[in-house]
């Protein structure tokens, strides 16, 4: 089963790919699809479309799953994120990936036992389960972090 | 000129086309885009993405408008709104079609004159202008008056 974890945002959504079979998690890629501040809203959320239909595709992603989304006090950035889901969600739903979404909450304390970890203590965890070196950023420790919950929380073997 | 004015909602997006030419605008069609809200929030986006398409595709759509997004009480149909949004954008750059943001204040008062006009008074106002009988629904009168604000303002003709 090919699980993709995904931490959107506007300038920089992180993705994490991990295949899980017999009972082992195996990270297959991670990656950052960025896009041009300087360009407007549609370009760069055509641009998102794009390079996550490329993921899909090239890694044959069977389901997917994502952060739940909360009010925060900046509007602005929280509606930027919106966007950015909508298309990444037509993406998913256009290859009949299903898309499960846990609450950032959960997936801190899925990954390291505690709701309230630390980005570092995540991606710690993280390159410690996946076998992977310290060189990724935080978009794709916590894209990593979201499929692993996925994984854990719907016992996928 | 071919001007497409969009009202976004997850549940029923509005959309209208006219046509700017000799200084003349005309009707051409307004419709509004279901989704069944039995459906998953991707498979509902990716209907409007995939109907959207095809409307800016069959009315060669030039130039696009939409109400800018503000901050209301209702956190989740706002998100819902934004995701929307999200599809429609990153569609609309597929089809290198320039979109312009306008507030529902001023779409108002470029409308009606008045920027607190109530919808019936923006649908009374839009019949009027294309010579449409008013049968159309709120959803498509206020993407007409959304699609004639960008005509008045842009001074297409």
């Amino acid at each position: 089963m090919i699980v993709l974890g995904i931490d959107p945002s506007l300038r920089s959504t992180g993705y994490g790919i991990v295949e899980v079979q017999d009972n082992q998690v195996k990270y297959l890629y991670s990656g950052t699809i960025l896009t041009n501040p300087k360009l407007e809203l549609s370009r760069r959320l055509l641009e998102v479309s794009k390079q996550i239909n490329q993921v899909i595709q090239q890694y044959q992603v069977e389901l997917a799953c994502c952060e739940t989304m909360f009010l925060s006090k900046n509007f602005k950035s929280v509606m930027k994120m919106a966007h950015v889901r909508g298309v990444i969600f037509s993406a998913l739903a256009n290859h009949e990936v299903e898309i499960y979404e846990y609450s950032p909450r959960e997936i801190k304390k899925s990954i390291t036992g505690n709701g309230n970890a630390s980005k570092d203590q995540v991606k710690f965890m993280i390159t410690r389960i996946l076998h992977i070196d310290d060189s990724i950023g935080y978009d794709q420790s916590d894209a990593l972090a979201v499929a692993l919950t996925l994984v854990n929380r719907k016992k996928i073997v």
